[in-house]
Parts: C-alpha cells; sequence; structure tokens
C-alpha cells in the first residue's frame, strides 16, 4: 500500500498564506523512509549512465540535446529507478504508473532510461534520429512507453492531467502521473491552464518536476535560477510546490516520498550540461551534440564517476486495480427519433446523441470549455453528470486533457466548443495526431449563419484547420439523423474525428434507417434531367435545396449533394454525379474559400476532363447581422445559389 | 506630470514574500487626492447610465450580454471620466491613454461610454448588432474607438503589453494602457504568458482591471469570488496586485491614483447582472437581452438611482508626447548582395534581409519567441537591440504583442517562430484579420526537409493555416534574393503577411536586380517544346529544377514555375504557362495535401478547360531521418517529380 494515501497531512488550503508559504517552503522530514546508501549510489550510476547514453547517441546522431538531457539524469534516475511503479517489460501496461516527457527534446534521456531497464538494447540508442529507428528526435507513440507525442513545448502537463483525471475518476486506480516540465516552457500558458485544472480537480495523483536549468534555447529563460518566483507561482495555482537540489538523488527521492493530497510541482534547481564541465551552465550548447572528441573525454569522466557496485536497480510493480476497459463497438441501440421536416439544430442533435451514446456506453466521456449551454454537451452532462468534465474557457488545455484521457485507450472522449475556438488548440490538435490520439471534437457554431455576435464567435476556418491534420476524419452533418449517426460513427472512427455542427435549426431530411458512412456522399435532390450539381453541407445544403425548388419552377433542375465528410470526400460520387451533369459543379459553404469544401472538391476533380466548380464561399471577415441576412450579403443563400447556377448555364451555352 | 512618475514607492520585488503579500494587500491611503462627492455621485450616475444603454441596445436587438455589461459598470465609469487621459472627439489620437475591452462580450458599455462622451449619437445604440451599423456584437475597429477586435477570450492583455511596451520602450510616451478583462477568461493561459511579460518588461504603464462578476457561460468561474487566489496568482506573476469592490467608485479611483512602478492589476469584486435585482448574481443570464417588460422596470430602477446634478464629467487631456511616426514607404536602399548559385537558406536570408531593413527604417521591431537562432532574427537582434523584443515560448502572446505594437501604425512588425509553432497562435491569427492588423510573420523551418528533429517541429500545415485568414498574404520564398524582396514588400503590404521560409542551404537562383511583385510568379525553367508545368516552392522548387535537369536528358522538356506568393496565386501565370504545356501540371510542397500549394492551384484552374492537375505532397505524419531521405520516403524530391512527369506523360499518350 502506497504511504501517501494511508497517512494524512495538513490541508495547506485551510492555513493562512503566509504559514502556507512556510510550510511548503521545506520538505518534510517526518515519514521519509530513506533509500539505503547503496541504493542512493545506484541512483546516481544511474544518473550518470543515462548522460553517457544521452551524449553518445547525440554524437552518434550528429544532432540532439545531450545538455537538456543531462540536467534532467537525476531526476530521470530517481522517477524510473525508485518513484514509479511500472512494468519495464509492458511499458504500456494498464496498471503503470504513467510518464510523460513534456519536454520532448529531452527524448534521449527517456530512451536511456528504457535502455536502462533492459526494454530497448543499449546499442538501439546509437541509430537515434536514423530514418529507420523507432528513435526519433521527439518522443512519439511508436515507441511503446509514449503514450503521448511531444516536442512542441508546453503541452505535457495537460495531457498528464487527462491521465491523473482518468486514473482518479474513471478508472479508480492506484497508478500515478509523472510529468517532467522544461523551464523554458512554463512561459506557455498552456501549462497554467494545466496548473488550474489539476488543483481544481484536486488531482493528489499528479506530479510535475520541473526541471529547472535556467538556459532556454536562444537565451536564458526569463526567471532564470529563481526557483522561488515557480514556487510562488505554483502554490498561487492551487499546487503543493517543493524547492530541490535536482541533482541531488537524496532529495528527490525524499520529496517523491511525501504525502501529499495536492498536485505537487518538484522545482528542481538543475545546471544545464550538468557533467559536462565544458558546456555546464553555458549560453550557446541548445540542441548541439558533442563533438567527438568532447564526447568521449565527457563519457570518460562520467565513467570515472560511476562507482562500482552489485547493486541493480529495479523499478516496484504496480497495483494491478485498474479495470479493463473496452472501446471497441461503441454503439447507439436504437435508431435516431426525429421526423422528416422536423426542425433541430445540428448542434442540439449533437447534445442528444452524445447524451444517448452515453446512456449505452459506459466509457463514453464529455469535455467542454464553459460553451455546453451552446453546444449542448450539457445535455450530456444532464444525463450522466460524472462523466462530463468541465474545462473551463482553456481550450488548449481542454484538448490535451482529451488527449490523456483517451491514452491507453482508456475512454471514448467527446470534447466541444465553438468550431472557432478550436482555432486556439490548433497546436495541440496537430499533435495529437503525432500522437496517434483517437479524439472526437464538436464545433459548434460554425460560419456567418451564427448571424448578431459577429466574426469573432464564427468558425470560418475550421474545415480548413481540420482537412490539415493527416489523421483527422471532417464530419459535416446536415441534418439531426446524419448528425447522430456520425456520433456513433466518430466513437469507433481511428484518429482524430472533427464534427462541425451549425447553430440555426433546419429540417430532418433524412429518414431515421438511413445508413450513413465515413466518406459516402447522398444524393438529397435528384431528376432525370439534372444540369448542375450543387454541393453544400449544414445550411447551405438547406439553401441549396431552397434554391432546387426556386429553379424548377424555371424549369432548371439541379442535383443536390450532400458530401456528409468533408474529408474523406466522396469523390466517386461526386465524379459520377457531376459527369451526369456535364461536368458543372457548384460548391457553396458556410466558410472562408480557403481549405473548406470547395477546394477539396477542385482537388477530388483535378484529373477528371470536362468539369469546372464554380465556387461559392465567405470571401472577407463578416460582421454582425441576422442569419439569413448574412447568408445573403456573402452570397452563399438560395438566391446567390439559383443565380450561380443560371450563370453556369448561361456561361456553359455560350461557350457551346 | 503624472503622479506615479513623480513619486517613489516601495519596491515590492525587494520586500520578503510574506510582506510582500500584506503590502499590496491594502490600497495606500496617503497621496490619494481623493475626487469630490459631486464628483463621485457624477461617476456613479455616468455608471447608472452606462447600464441603462446596455440593457436598452441588448433588448433592442434581442441579444447581446446586459448582465457582463452591468458588473462593469462602475468600472467603465471611473476608467473613462476619472481616470482616462484621451481626446473624446479623436479616439484614434496618437496620445491618447488606450484601451482594450478583453472581454468583448461586453461591448455595449464600451459603446455607451463612447455615447457617453458624446462621440456616438445615444440612439445609434439602439442599432446594435444590425446589419448597418458599425455597433457589431463585439468590438472591430471600423470603430474609431477599438485598436484591437476582442470576442475570442484572453486576447487583450496580450495587444494591451504590445500597445505598453511600445508606449514605454519605442514611443516613450506618457500615454497608457488599460485592459478590462473577465474572470471568466482568465483561464485562458494567454492571460498568464501577458502576465509574465508585463512583468518581465516592467511595464508600469499598464492596468489591468479584471472584473470578477463570479459568472461564467454555463457555470460559475473555478475561482469564483476567492478575490484573494486572484491576487495571489497576479503577484506570483510579478504584478501589483489590488482587490477592491468593483461598484465602489471611490476605491476604483483612489487605486486607479496610486502611484506604481509595475503593472498593476486591480481585482475588481462584482456582481454579475449588478443593478439589475432579478438577475443579480444569478445563473442562467450570460448572453442574455432582458425581455422588453424586465427591460423597462430595470431602466425605470436605475433612472431612479441618478442623483440630478449640474456636474459634467470630462476627460483630461493626453499629455502630447507621442512622437509622428510614418510606416509609408519602407525600403531596402540597395539591391540584395547574394551571387547566383550562392548556397543560402532562406531562413538565414530572412535574418540578413530583416537587419537590413532595420538599418534604414527606424520603425521596424522584430519579435521572437526564443528560436531567434533558428529563425535567424538574432541577425536583427544583434544590430539592433533596443528594436528586438523576446517573447520566450509563448507564440500566444508573440502574435498578440505583435499585434499590440502594431496597433495605431506605431511600428512596422516582424515576428518569428517555427512555422509550425505558429498553430500555437491560429486563435490570435483570426483574430488579427478581424483586428485589420499590418503584422509580418516569418515562420522557419517547414516541411520534412527540416529533418531529424522529427515532425513535432516540421510546419506542414502552415500554408492552410495562413491561407484561410482572409487578409492574408502567404510569401513562400525560394532563395535568398527572393527573401530579401519579400521582406521589403511585407513591410508594404497591408493585412497579416506570413512568410515560410526553409531550413535546407539552396541555390540563389534570382538576378539582385530581379523585380518581385506580391501575386506574381516566375517562370524559372523553359524551353519551346515544355510538355509538363511543375510548381514548386522552397526546396521543391529547387528539387522540380534538379528534376527539369534529369529529365531534359531523356529529351522530355518540363516548365517550371516558382509562384512567390501562394495567396494571392499568380492564376494567370500559372493558366497561360499551363496551356502551353498542353494543361497538364504537377504541384509539388513539402507541406500536407489538405489546403497548400496543389489546391490552391486546383481551385485556380477549376474553371479552365482541358487542364488536369497531379498533386504532390505529405500524405501522412512523417518522421526523424535526413532531410535528403524524408523528401525521397514522402514523395516529393527530384525522382519522385520526374517520375511523375513521364506518368503524366504516359497516361495522357494513352488517352490520346
Amino acid at each position: 500500500m502506497r504511504l501517501d494515501t494511508t497517512q494524512l497531512v495538513r490541508d495547506f488550503k485551510l492555513l493562512p498564506l503566509s504559514l502556507h508559504f512556510k510550510a511548503t517552503r521545506r520538505v518534510q522530514m517526518e515519514d521519509y523512509h530513506k533509500p539505503d546508501q547503496q541504493t542512493l549510489q545506484a541512483l546516481r550510476n544511474t544518473a550518470n549512465r543515462l548522460r553517457i547514453h544521452s551524449i553518445r547517441a547525440t554524437t552518434a546522431a550528429g544532432s540532439g540535446h545531450p545538455t537538456s538531457c543531462s540536467s534532467a539524469a537525476e531526476i530521470m534516475s530517481v522517477l524510473f529507478f525508485n518513484t514509479m511503479k511500472y512494468r519495464p517489460e509492458d511499458p504500456r501496461n494498464i496498471h503503470n504508473d504513467r510518464f510523460v516527457l513534456s519536454k520532448g527534446h529531452a527524448a534521449p534521456i527517456l530512451y536511456a532510461v528504457w535502455a536502462e531497464t533492459g526494454y530497448l538494447k543499449e546499442n538501439e540508442l546509437l541509430n537515434l534520429r536514423k530514418v529507420d529507428s523507432i528513435l526519433e528526435g521527439h518522443p512519439v507513440p511508436k515507441q511503446q512507453f509514449v503514450d503521448v507525442a511531444t516536442g512542441s513545448l508546453g503541452q505535457g502537463l495537460g495531457a498528464a492531467c487527462g491521465m491523473a483525471y482518468t486514473g482518479k475518476y474513471f478508472d479508480k486506480a492506484s497508478y500515478r502521473v509523472y510529468c517532467l516540465l522544461g523551464d523554458g516552457e512554463m512561459s506557455e500558458g498552456s501549462v497554467w491552464e494545466a496548473m488550474s485544472f489539476a488543483s481544481y480537480y484536486q488531482l493528489d495523483n499528479l506530479v510535475a518536476v520541473l526541471d529547472v536549468n535556467r538556459l532556454g534555447q536562444s537565451d536564458p529563460t526569463p526567471l532564470q535560477h529563481h526557483v522561488e518566483k515557480y514556487q510562488q507561482r505554483c502554490e498561487a495555482f492551487g499546487w503543493q510546490a517543493v524547492v530541490v537540489d535536482g541533482h541531488s538523488v537524496e532529495e528527490l527521492c525524499k520529496v517523491l516520498n511525501q504525502p501529499r493530497h495536492q498536485p505537487l510541482a518538484i522545482i528542481a534547481k538543475t545546471v544545464k550540461g550538468k557533467g559536462i564541465p565544458v558546456v555546464e551552465d553555458k549560453l550557446g550548447w541548445h540542441g548541439k551534440p558533442l563533438p567527438k572528441d568532447m564526447a568521449d573525454s565527457a563519457v570518460k569522466e562520467l565513467q570515472g564517476r560511476i562507482v562500482s557496485s552489485s547493486k541493480r536497480l529495479y523499478p516496484a510493480p504496480p497495483c494491478e486495480d485498474a479495470p479493463p476497459v473496452s472501446l471497441r463497438n461503441i454503439r447507439m441501440p436504437s435508431a435516431p427519433s426525429y421526423k422528416l421536416g422536423e426542425k433541430v439544430a445540428t448542434r442540439k442533435a449533437y447534445g442528444q446523441a452524445l447524451a444517448k451514446l452515453g446512456r449505452y456506453n459506459q466509457h463514453v466521456i464529455a469535455l467542454d470549455g464553459d460553451t455546453k449551454n451552446s453546444t449542448f454537451s450539457e445535455l450530456f452532462k444532464n444525463e450522466h453528470p460524472d462523466r462530463y468534465v468541465e474545462c473551463y474557457i482553456a481550450e488548449q488545455n481542454m484538448v490535451s486533457v482529451a488527449i490523456g484521457c483517451a491514452a491507453r485507450d482508456r475512454n471514448v472522449v467527446f470534447a466541444s466548443t465553438f468550431a472557432t475556438f478550436f482555432t486556439r488548440a490548433y497546436d495541440q490538435l496537430r499533435m495529437a495526431a503525432i500522437s496517434e490520439s483517437n479524439i472526437n471534437l464538436c464545433g459548434s457554431h460554425c460560419g456567418v449563419s451564427i448571424g448578431e455576435d459577429g466574426p469573432s464567435q464564427m468558425g470560418l476556418e475550421d474545415l480548413a484547420m481540420f482537412r490539415a491534420i493527416p489523421t483527422a476524419t471532417v464530419f459535416y452533418p446536415s441534418d439531426a439523423v446524419s448528425t447522430e449517426k456520425t456520433l456513433e460513427l466518430a466513437a469507433n472512427t481511428k484518429g482524430l474525428c472533427f464534427i462541425r455542427t451549425s447553430r440555426p435549426e433546419n429540417s430532418v431530411i433524412y429518414n431515421s434507417n438511413e445508413d450513413f458512412h465515413v466518406g459516402q456522399a447522398k444524393v438529397v435532390y435528384k431528376t432525370n434531367d439534372d444540369q448542375v450539381t450543387v454541393i453544400g453541407a449544414g445550411v447551405t445544403l438547406h439553401e441549396a435545396l431552397a434554391a432546387a425548388e426556386q429553379l424548377k419552377k424555371e424549369r432548371i433542375n439541379i442535383r443536390v449533394i450532400d458530401p456528409f465528410t468533408i474529408k474523406p470526400l466522396d469523390s466517386k460520387a461526386i465524379i459520377e454525379n457531376a459527369r451526369a451533369t456535364r461536368g458543372r459543379i457548384i460548391t457553396v459553404e458556410d466558410h472562408y474559400y480557403e481549405g473548406g469544401l470547395g477546394e477539396a472538391v477542385c482537388a477530388a476533380v483535378a484529373n477528371e476532363t470536362g468539369f469546372s466548380v464554380h465556387r461559392m464561399a465567405v470571401s472577407q471577415v463578416p460582421r454582425s447581422g441576422k442569419p439569413q441576412e448574412l447568408l445573403r450579403i456573402f452570397g452563399i443563400d438560395r438566391d446567390a445559389i439559383a443565380q450561380a447556377v443560371r450563370k453556369v448555364l448561361s456561361t456553359s451555352a455560350n461557350n457551346k
């Protein structure tokens, strides 16, 4: 049984502020079981071996960050060989303590650790950064010991929060989560979003270790070695914060063995390049391997510090109390219950479908960023309050928490906010792809059709953004039935799924028994004499349908296609149908021109002969106004579509 | 002369922590010139009139955030009618104190203030959110009293930092910067990036007022009314922080008149919906206008609180000490000095050009996020250290600071980091377009050609991201000469300019006297018998040129085009040249398939007959490896291009 779960500690939150500061300033000595001298020496030896591995690997690679590894050597040694409980032969075991290397550029020391555990072969380390090795420049999940890719700074702690939240509240298991951060990345606001989240949800199973080595890439960090300022900031954000000498294995063992009931920040004062005297604490050595001769002499010196001993360090096995979870076959037990013609906003259908999916699948969870009454994820919260995580107005952290919750296949995660506010988290989304994460994101309030709130709230670049994520599937359902189907598909689709929902209420156009597939478009309006194929989605699909009715009176027939997924796009259906309309295509979207539906269609037909694509989209920063007014002003309403159809036909008539 | 610049105050930073807390906890009374009772009552009256305007406007609009306005009424009254120095008839006067409404959804009270100053007509307020009014749902710069658009939360303070930095260090002027934040947005990490920046650069001309009204959109905020926690956080981030009753005009006047030499955070404890008893402090009233009858009775009650008085409040005029600045005609005095064939990375050419541009134009400034030795902005810093702003690893804030520095045409701003790290600031970039901001951003390390560092560092979605910004010009220079020309063009181009630079050293292909224009492509390889047009940029342009040489030996001639700007794209040149190669186009880019060069070209030729576009790009998350290995593996090197040309030719031969 773990020490800290069996002992009471003082409630720091109840102390007056001044006492609080004093109390947290020193490592408490009482209940500390100090490791024996042999163990301490073995930990020191391991730290130096980690340095040697890091130096050799980066020198062999001709690039990499040996000095950023060296500052963390004792931290990594103590974490992996004294603190953490895990099965080294099975790095992704669900019971293992988790580790996130937020300072991803220190990857070589992570690889070195796993060589020391025996999981990796030592000589594999020399293949660092080679094109045929799994040991890439920054951690990626093709390495079994990596859950989330890192390398874009400031993202690790948010993912660690998701893992810790899952451990404490969903898995209700003993495993803990450790995150190693650099001091440079403490400038990233996303770190402070995660700090807030962790204290708000009292993630006492989470430990952040700050490797305060004073030097960034091109300059000293803003706080340099003012460890007390880091401490003050962490405490102000509701963490227990302890300053230690980051090169003292004793101090590290001690603080990591302390009982606690708050998230713990260990502020480790370290020296960049520690153990390599010529580069220690020197600017100009970030991201530079040592030249061969310097590497040789550094290795020699470090070897000299290793005291031979028969002591072999083994990590303790984890407590096996994480529940088995299967995320296969997340199903809706019944068809949607909407009626044709009923007016339902797809954002509302999202909330209803999410609540329904959660009713039948215990591992479906929902996150939102204080927009749940707009995205309608509140419908899920109302039914399943224990599986709803309020992330407040911190979209970067929401996405990172989602990634953390989805790691090791513990949960099916749906996170929602306004479509345009996912731009706040584009870096996290990009990294989610590199992490091979299976998260589902719903962005509501797309396009000018939201109306009066104006451009700051309108998602007009979200399709471009999500399409350019290589693992993404982009759903753009146009009615309530297809929205419900979307959720079931997204829950079972690997990679990142984005669901674009709309604010206006539009008619249900599909029967409840309609079958939907990723990459399968629907022809929603068709005659035997169609002259133009119009492709719309969301509100513009409904505008296209209205245009079709309008044009019918003029005896002009058009075919209307709902692409359903914008990525992958059903090129085959589009080409086949457009061929029937003599290659004439009009796309219409509530999105900017670039990177959305129109360009996707252009690319899909780029090698077909006899096709032309006329695109309709929003061409400039829009403004406030009524939804229908804005659709008209920005040229994507029924009248504009009808006019475009007439123009396409007159142009092609002239060309004959 | 201002009080606070003539008086010494105690240096909080030198106090022991415990004293520090005590000292900042209370507003200091000594040097405070209390306004007379008439003035105080007039400020209260004004606050209530602001409430009335906000209620009437939102009820007339049928949407909007009256309760978020009401909590800030006394704050706005005191700021605009007691504290700030400005010319109400000339809101954008360069000498005026600046104001940023970070909680942009409180726009109606900002409009109300400007009606109270006489700048807006009172009855115009009732046109709030209408399609033909400038009074949009959130602040936009078509309103002369708005420098930066807000509405995406957490961004105002960063822009305010840019303005304050400019005021203190570039303009060396007396104007001050005031920023009103909501408590909900304090969850955004970007706020804490700005807090760090402001204290690091000792922006004692910056005041942040936190309207802590306890309630977010869908729930209470995480810290609710724990104002002491906000205070602790602000202090930990190096600010002077004072808690006040946000509805007491006396307390607000007092704290705003305090001397200071740190950035000041005023933590104003307020009540959401204050002054409208039925909704005061109640959940469920965010973003909801009062129904007509409720509005009428609320207005009546507020009118009853207004004590009639002859006292009229006028803002004090500003000190006129901001220097005149002209940003027109930012020129390079001489042609580039590179030699044809010389190997220069475009990232290095960026740094060299930036230093040169700065040499001849005093208002050119540079920002970077601790990557200056990689982006080469350090070459600018070395020459012009006073005009370089290190923003550390906080890209969101860097972009916001850039926007703030560029406001009111004070500086020509260039900000740089790795291309992919601009994804961190996509929301800020999007808002920069809404702000009509003229900032220039350089993203280095694009694509797989960076090599060993791996995918987390590779910009592969930046073209998609920047193209989908409506005011953006996207430069993608392919050699050192065109890079230098790019900087001169960018400095003189309105809107947001993005410059994509590459890590590998490539040959100079243009003569120094070559002329470049936005939207003008260059044909860089051409014969009279070209069979395919290949369009590449950056490294892929050089690969295309190598492929051309290779194919020449097989007697296959190709035309090679450098688009120079990806947005706007030179459709005319592409169409004309491709027509000469029988419509056969191959695009090749070091970017993902979506939203980049290839799709831009597809869209450009979508209405041409007889064209086909074969696209070559990166189709999946890449990995570490040598640059040339990765270009080969991901199919965008010279061999792949040559092979694609052969295939296109054989396909079209078969089709004949």
